[in-house]
Order: structure tokens, then sequence, then C-alpha cells
């Protein structure tokens, strides 16, 4: 991570930007506006990735931020722009996501700084031997003259290359409840057990996955999955007595978000009941959907008309650091195609002339916001 | 093992029988015939079991042997009685059953000797270690003066307690068939991935599970058990691209087992094709069902009778060191009624009238055979 921060600084210095690393190991680097004292608008995304990953998740959108500085070649706007590498976006080392951005909005806690990653090591530990300071975190959080915040990031997903479109506006964050949902039965000896005897965990928990999917498929802009399952004992030829799924579940309306995990909690006890089964369900996570402002999205927009693409508004069903951002300033982000909606992947890319189109949109959003006082003196969210 | 086997001896070394712990490890007492030169007949069971096991599986069998050698009160019959108590018959330290009953039969071959358990210690310095000699492993084999087995064991499954019999004589042992199916889809993000442009592993598994349940279910006497999945890449958000099941089919008819597994193969690739997935199977065990000794089972069903039960003949869905036996010599089977059918479990248990009976039916068959020339004295198979 040293070495990219050094890498990105190389690259955004000789631009007229100052780098510094703020306690929570975000890269920070400050386009200054044409007068002193103006607001700034941070653009940017994360620095980490997930392994086994691909070159583009999260450090695209950092990496296009010093392009549009580059772009603006040398000229100085009403507002600053701050080119913001987050750090810890995904949550792989600490189990914790968006450690970086939730330094900026003062989400950054003393639980937070005690997390320990699989060695032991403590944030506190990690952001020290990095050569930053825990006690300066606080100094990570936005001021009052931060404006707004944009985001360009891979789709991660399949849609706008089904649309054969090279990018979109976000309008919306989707909500998310992660669920795990255990069925209890009773193990036995897979060869003595007559069928008409069992009570299979195993048979119980697929016969629900089954359940899940319908129910996804046919409510307009659900997802829901089962990624995980644990069979215990999760021998060949022991029927299962246990079987703990994970479902996760995500929508742009927290009320079908609500109501379809209801169903599907529903739907588990009837079929445990049915098979003489027990369910046990336990929810891990549930996070409302978060609308992007409106006027980003409309100059966002704007921007990729003219960028001659055609419009399409959608819903992230990923977080993204935009997410935790939207609490404190208005966020927008721009999606840019995922070549067979591939991510988290070493194939994982994007298309060159898409990024040339995202370069684009983002100097023509820079042009209209400049051009908008109304934008950049605003002190609230729209 | 060396106290259990040290116990079986101080209790059996009394009532006049010799013990040797042959090489593979198997306890070995030779109750000796009236006359000298007479044949024997083996009576026993196995004394290993699985971790977190109950008290009964395999050594309620080597036991029962030893009452009924003390139920004979001295009284020498014309054939010989070896209680054989049988060393690795659940292949969970080196992964390979029966070790001990394979020695028997000559199926002990050098090849197993180079099997090792988790630390690396193989079978060969297993043996060695227990203070024996592996390159004696063929004197453990069986003479020609072995007449039958005869092995007392818990059912293990609920059919004796659902059909509320103490005692059943087991006419054959299932065969059996144990495949890995993988289905491979591709994995992608859980939120960003609309259901219809989904290759969701999981769902295509969950789906074959169904099946496996419902044909095994219309088929008599058929059981099928999926009892392990493994997801990958085994996330809550990741859709999963590669799902692997375990899958046990147990028939007494080989034919009806092996048109079972085809159907299921048939339909894993239906359900694949279906949802643009793939699956691989590959068979892992196919093992013919193994007919008991007909005339053994007939006069264990006189016994049986003569203990006051009721007459029922069944099917072991288990594997058991009489299947391996039965390559050599007659071997027939007595079950003994398992308390809610459960087994390799803290709960197992059987009941003191159950095992009374048993010994009353033992006591009655070796009468039985007694008085049967043609049975000690033939040398061939019924």
């Amino acid at each position: 991570m040293r070495n990219c921060h050094q890498e990105i600084a190389r690259w955004i210095e000789p631009l007229g930007a100052q780098v510094q690393i703020d306690a929570a190991g975000n890269f920070r680097a400050l386009y200054a506006a044409a007068q002193p004292r103006a607001r700034r608008l941070l653009i940017g995304s994360h620095l980490d990735t997930v392994p086994n990953a691909g070159a583009y998740d999260g450090v695209l959108g950092v990496v296009l931020a010093v392009a549009l500085v580059e772009g603006l070649d040398g000229r100085r706007l009403p507002f600053g722009i701050e080119v913001v590498g987050f750090s810890e976006e995904e949550g792989v080392r600490f189990g914790m996501p968006f450690i970086g951005s939730r330094a900026l909005v003062g989400r950054f806690d003393q639980e937070l700084l005690d997390l320990r990653d699989v060695e032991g090591i403590s944030v506190r530990k990690a952001i020290e031997t990095f050569g930053l300071h825990p006690e300066e975190i606080a100094q990570a959080e936005l001021e009052n003259d931060a404006l707004a915040y944009v985001e360009f990031h891979i789709e991660q997903g399949p849609v706008l290359e089904s649309l054969e479109q090279p990018l979109a506006a976000v309008e919306a964050i989707a909500g998310q409840t992660r669920s795990e949902f255990t069925f209890i039965g009773r193990a036995n000896h897979a060869g003595t057990t007559p069928m008409h005897l069992r009570c299979d965990a195993v048979a119980g928990a697929a016969e629900w996955i089954g359940t899940v999917e319908r129910v996804a498929t046919e409510t307009s802009g659900l997802v829901a999955t089962v990624g995980k399952i644990e069979t215990r004992p999760g021998a060949t030829n022991v029927i299962a007595g246990e079987a703990r799924l994970s479902l996760d579940v995500r929508h742009r309306s927290d009320k079908i978000r609500a109501d379809a995990v209801e169903n599907l909690i529903r739907q588990a006890n009837e079929i445990a009941a049915r098979r003489a089964l027990l369910v046990r369900q336990k929810t891990v996570l549930s996070q409302s959907a978060v609308a992007m402002d409106p006027l980003l999205v409309r100059e966002i927009e704007t921007a990729i008309v003219k960028t001659g693409c055609k419009l399409h508004r959608m819903m992230s069903g990923a977080g993204h650091d935009a997410m935790i951002l939207a609490e404190r300033i208005p966020s927008a982000m721009v999606f840019l195609r995922s070549p067979g909606g591939i991510s988290h992947d070493p194939a994982e890319s994007v298309a060159e002339d898409d990024v040339e189109k995202a370069i684009d949109c983002g100097l023509h959003l820079l042009d209209q916001l400049a051009s908008s006082p109304e934008f950049y003196t605003r002190t609230k969210r729209a």
C-alpha cells in the first residue's frame, strides 16, 4: 500500500496537488481551487481489493480522479478537488468494511481500533506499524469545506454490458440484509435409515434454496443469494443433522427487501415444520438503501449525454464508499461497464474506450459544476 | 486398544479360551472344540468405532460372543468357537475401513500397509508401535478349519424399533455407490448480478438434491443421501461458482442401485443444461450387495423364534466385517434393535432385555449348529 501511495503521489504531485496520508491510511491529494478558502469536491474510490482480485475494482476510480486533474491542464476551478484513495473498503483483513471512509464521516470509533485480523494484529497496531498515529484519526474527518463526493467505479455486474452501455449514473445503493439460517434435523446413518424415517437437514435446506430463488425471480429488482452452505457432520455416509446457510437479500426499496426477508423466514419455518426439522434464523446485517444526491445524479446524466452515451440510471447492488460519504455530504457515483460482469477475479477488466468516455464525462461534470454557483456555494444536500 | 484387549482377555481366559492378538491387531480367542482337529466357528465384531461415538457399536458383538462362551458353562461343542474383535472396521484413522477383517480373508496387501493417518504415520508404523509385526500379517489369514462367521451388531437404524422387534436376521448387506457431484456455474457478486443473469451452482445443486430425495422415496428399499456440501468461494455475498456434493446410494439389488445412480446422473445433467451450468460426476466407491449365507440365516431365524421373538429378515444398509468375511466363509448377522435408531453418537444405546434375547438366540443357534453335522462338516458355502 505504501508503494501504491507513492506511485499515485508521483503522478499527481507534478499536477500541482498536495498529498497527505491521513491517520486512517487514506490517500488524500488536494488540487487547490482558484481562490483561497474555496470549498472542495472529493473524487475517489478505494485502493484495497479482495484476495485473488482483478486490477480495476476501486483503484480505477482513484486513477480516474488523477486523470481528471490532469485533464484540467493546470486550470483551477471555483472549488478545490481532493483526490481520495480510501483504505480498507472491502473489510478483508479486519472483517469490517469501509474503515477508511468511516474516518471521513467521523464514524471511526475506539471499538474499530480494537478489531483484530486473523493473526491477532489490531487496527490500532496496523496503523502504527504503517507509521501513522491512531490518535490523529479524528483529524481525518471532513470539515465544512467538503462540498460533495463523486466516485467512478466498475459496475461489478452484467447490467451495462447486457444494455450495451458504457456508463450509468447510480441513483441509489441497495439496502441489504444478511442472515444465517440453520436447519436442524437428526444426524443418522445414510445406509440404515429408510427415507420415511429421516429428518434430513440438507433436504429441507435444499427445498428452501429453491424458494429463495423463486421469490427473488418473481420480485422485480430483488436479488437473493445463498452463497455459503455448511453441513454437519458433513460426511458422505451420514444424513446431515444440521445445514447452515447464508442469505443475502438486496433491493433499492427497504420495504420490499424487508417483506422478502419476512416471507423467506416464514417459508423456511413452513418447510421445517412439514419435515419435522427446526430452523433458526439470525440477522447478521440490515442496512438501509442509500439514495445518491439527486442534483449530482442529474449533473452526471447531463455529462453522460455530452459524451454521446445513452442515459441509464441504475441501482448499485454492492456497497461503496459513496454510501458512507452520503451520510455527511451529497454523494453520487458513475458506473463503468464490466466486461462479462466479472469482478473480484483476475479476469476483471474494463474497456479502454469506456475509460475514455468516463474521463470525458468527468471533465464535463467538472465544467458543469464549476459554472453552477448554486452547487459549489450550497451548504446543504439537495 | 491395548487396555480393551486386556480387559476382554481377562473375561474370556478364565472360561478356557486361548487369546492372541494377530499382526493386524485383531483380538482372537479360541475356545476349543470337544475334539482336536475340529473346525471353528467365528463369532465377533469390531472393537473400534468413530469419534464421539456411543458404547455399543461393534464392541457389543464382541462382548456378546464372550457371553455365549460363558453361557456354554464349560461345555465343549463339535466345533471350536473363535471370538474375534476386529481392528479398524470404521476406517477413521487411515481412511480405509475393514483393515482387521481384510487380514482374515487375505486382502491385507502391501499398499494397505503404506496408508498414512493425518499425522503421516503409516499402517505399518502403527502396527509396529503397537508391538506387532507387519511381516506376520499373512498368518492372520483364515485357514481351512474356519467354518463360518456370525456377527451380532446393533442395527444402527430405526427399522426394528418401528416394528417393535428386538432382533432380526440380516439376509444381505446392501450394495453401495458413493459419488461426488460438482455443479459448476459462474461466481459473481450477489448484489450486482440480476437473477436472470446468474449461473448459480448452489441453486442448481439444491434443485438436484430435491430430485435425489424424490427418486429415493419413490423406489422401494432405496436410500440416497447428500450428506456433504461444499460451496466455492463460499461467501455470503458471492454467488457460488461451484457446489460439490456427496451422494450415497444403497439398495439390496445391485441393478436397482445402478439404475438409480444412472438416473440421478442424467437428472443432474438435465438440471445443469437448463441452468447453463456444468456438472462433473466421479464415482468414489461402487460396492456390490453381499448376501448372507442362507443356511445360517435360516438357523438364526429358528433361534430367534425360540427366544419368543417374531421373525424379521432385513437388509443391512451399513457395511460390516461380515461383508468381508463372506468372501471366504459362510457369514451371517443378527441385528439388535437400536433405540431411537441412534448410532455413532453418545446417545447410542441398546435395551438390556434385547441383549438378553440376543444371548438366548446365540445359545440356541450354537445348540442347533452343534446338532447339525451337515453344518460343521460342510466344506463349502450353502
